[in-house]
């Protein structure tokens, strides 16, 4: 089974790469898209992930846009924690270059001494450096041990750009730093055990701060005074409590709207186009955070079963609130859009007939006399990977897109677009896992071919056939999953089994087994 | 077990109404809330459900604060379809009269041989009247034949009133008449066999309109000119299909938004005071629809286990809805209220410290620093029942409440509230059903006192020990369920079992068996 996928791989990859069998030594990547942290400023140039460590020559080959070959980590090269899977191809020619990106770090967040840096123009404080620079498999095992002045989190990422690769190489060189720095605030209340978050803190540090007071009796109803008028303290307070996951998830938030508002900033220096979709795990003190902002997607296969992990965030899944937006602020509509949605364009001569519709409020449909108004481009307009907002953009969240223009037009679409990601949380240390129970991460390049059923069967078919000890066995599958995705070029274009279309898009695939958290636990 | 509960039920009912073994006839209730149609205009007097039956006095009876009888349909009385259960008893004496409402009627939507008529100022349209005027009972097994002239549906409903009973009385008489009147204009594709419903209706009648054309092919991603300028009718247009249930989930949507703008209008006129929660559950062509804005709840046990069925509208679960409005609308808070959340109220000695807090974008917390504009309250303050709108409201959607204003102020609490119901399908005909599974609907005097699974183990263990051949036993498990919330009255006031607390609430519960809706169909 095996020899038989690293020969299709090699004939695929055509040479290009060193098979899962060779051991070649290979020069940095010229043109890899990972900087020193100190140079974060600086605009970046393209590349492919460092982890794959492609020369010059190599990262010329990837962008065929006629082969195709499937990239993957290199035996010998740099290793990625939890042996980490990974797999990419270009597209078949929608853009010169793959606007997908992924990283794979450990990242040490050290608790600061004194109040937070702020970031200087020039690059980041050396407190949120990376360390994951080659021997982080030694480290897996004891990674999340509480080191005395800090907390390590694995970070898995992919971004998905559109309109140009500068969104996402930002992201994927910036974004675990911002992540590192908002956790860093908080690093010494994730390593306490006192449970739920401080409320306020004191200017010396950390305040446990629960008044002994009963919770002032408010009688649920309407029409009762306020508990206390505006403005004037209460003397009992009512208090919620916050959990540390809450800390967590409230700390990658604003790290999405922090990176989001650093493209914005660096756009004025340099040249950063378009936008990207932006989905990592994290792993840190025995839990997968999972924070997606897009319409990549994460699955857990547990057991040969499906757990989802992400939602998708596109014109038809956010709708309702884009219609909100425009319902509330019509301006933004630009005279020439209309906030309802119809189930396809209205023509002039149907004035007056009674056409379906919905609107901000509604999940169904209704009829509606069609007026004037109703003659505009619709704000949504579309279904599946045909849906657009304002017909411009597939994909209602994620990073950049600041200077996104409707075409031929001055309406900005920016408002529209949200970078705040849905974060999950799934408890890895407190569940059993094999070796076989995998987390995949992907851009939709894959989903949008390979139903999560079909993902499902093939990792789980193609793992329980691998040699339990082949530490690649996990690249491997990700490399299976990327060229069933792509299919074969044959005369049509490509094509998977049953003539159907393979993914002109590109597509990248991170696949780890979770039992190492377990073991970390 | 039943006479048991019987008995025990009796000395609670304390000879108000009949036990279920007596027969006594009794008169109409003279303070009846049900009007005719005709009559709908006019203001609704305070009463109790019509298929209590009740007379003046037992009517005076049922607002016992101190005795709390609780209330069952008489056996002599209407029938109700599906045998369906009913128990309500009055709160503690937080308010004067019951605000909680219920109704449950089987109407008769007929077919539209014109236009919809408008509702005029005096009434409505008798093509929408109810025919649940004793006999249900018969019909039941056919009631979804598809007649001629139009199609029935079975409405159960209740309402929860704050602030007064008006709104809820005013629901409780009209709502289902505004879904049989949103239903009219759709009896003809809902009777049709053609699937999906036509995008654009002729002049004339239902146009079946799908154009042969190739769907326009859109690339995704962006910078891509629009498929046709604003304004420029497509040739190829792409469609989506609209089902049945969406036009059905449509019509309910606008029922509860005519609903709403009905009470406004009739403020002019009336004294309408207040607002409600509204949830029903209505059966039609095979199919569950049911339709929750506020509070209360909806849950299906079948084969023993808890199938939730609505969520539930309050400041913590639309917190992100009503920050977001604000954030957009600022001049709504009136200049005395904060958008952002904090866990408790922020006193003006921690000006300069930081404080957690979340705004409109985040699910987690983070911490700020406390600036003078975070002294003002909290637009969502308080947790769990205590939780309020601009410390006024506990609860988000629902209907009326147009003047509720904040205490001691002209700031307008309204444009936070939605009247939008979330509608969910049950699809019954094609599930299989025992006479012990079971629909419940209450309101949140049971659901605060009494979990699901509780709920669940209660409802199980009566149905297995009763006559299997009692007609009324699901009244006398919704009794049961009354009378466990509620508890019983001792010195320190109403306690259910180990000395907690009972319900100081309205309840009402509606209780019914789901294997007629497989016999129906």
């Amino acid at each position: 089974m095996l020899s038989r996928v690293r020969s299709v791989v090699s004939s695929l990859v055509g040479g290009l790469l060193p098979g899962p069998g060779s051991a070649e030594t290979t020069g940095n990547g010229a043109g890899s898209a990972t900087g020193d942290p100190g140079q974060t400023a600086a605009r970046f140039s393209y590349g492919r992930p460092d982890f794959l460590n492609l020369n010059t020559d190599e990262l010329e080959c990837s962008a065929d846009h006629m082969a195709r070959p499937i990239l993957i980590p290199r035996e010998a090269g740099r290793k990625m924690p939890w042996n980490t899977g990974y797999a990419e191809v270009i597209n078949a020619g929608k853009s010169t270059l793959n606007e997908d990106q992924a990283v794979c770090e450990v990242v040490f967040v050290k608790r600061s001494a004194e109040p937070i840096t702020n970031r200087s123009t020039n690059g980041w404080s050396r407190t949120t450096g990376s360390v994951g620079n080659g021997d982080s498999m030694e480290a897996d095992v004891q990674m999340d041990r509480m080191e005395d002045d800090g907390v390590t989190f694995i970070y898995w990422a992919l971004f998905d750009g559109h309109a140009g690769a500068g969104a996402s190489l930002m992201a994927a060189n910036l974004l675990h730093h911002h992540v590192a720095k908002q956790l860093q605030g908080i690093v010494e209340l994730l390593r306490s055990d006192a449970g739920n978050a401080p409320i306020c803190l004191d200017d010396d540090g950390v305040r446990p701060r629960r008044p002994s007071g009963q919770a002032s009796a408010v009688i649920r109803g309407v029409g009762s005074p306020p508990p206390t008028s505006p403005g004037t303290p209460s003397k009992t307070p009512m208090e919620k409590e916050v959990t540390q996951d809450a800390l967590v998830i409230g700390a990658i938030e604003n790290a999405f709207r922090e990176m989001d508002q650093h493209i914005e900033r660096d756009k004025t220096k340099f040249h950063v186009p378009g936008g990207c979709t932006s989905l990592f795990a994290m792993y840190v003190l025995g839990k997968l955070y999972i924070a997606n902002a897009g319409d990549s997607r994460a699955i857990i296969i547990r057991g040969g079963e499906v757990v989802p992990l992400t939602g998708e965030f596109t014109p038809e899944t956010e709708r309702q609130r884009l219609q909100y937006l425009a319902h509330l602020q019509p301006h933004l509509l630009g005279d020439e859009f209309s906030a309802l949605e119809f189930p396809r364009r209205v023509q002039r001569k149907e004035l007056g007939k009674k056409m379906l519709y919905r609107d901000h409020t509604m999940v169904g449909w209704s009829y509606k006399t069609i007026e004037e108004n109703d003659l505009k481009f619709p704000l949504v307009y579309g279904e599946g990977k045909k849906a657009r907002v304002m017909a411009t953009i597939g994909v209602t969240r994620g990073l950049g897109d600041h200077d996104l223009k409707v075409y031929d037009s001055n309406i900005s679409i920016k408002p529209f677009l949200s970078c705040v990601p849905e974060v999950r949380i799934y408890e890895l240390a407190t569940q059993e896992h094999t070796p076989n129970d995998v987390l995949i991460i992907a851009t939709d390049g894959l989903w949008d071919v390979l139903s999560n059923d079909t993902v499902c069967d093939l990792v789980s078919n193609f793992l329980e056939n691998c040699d339990p000890s082949d530490p690649n066995r996990y690249t491997l599958v990700a490399q299976e999953l990327v060229m069933k995705a792509r299919g074969v070029l044959r005369d049509k274009g490509w094509r998977i089994s049953n003539e159907k279309l393979g993914s002109g898009d590109d597509i990248s695939v991170f696949l780890f087994p979770l039992h190492y958290g377990n073991r970390a636990s």
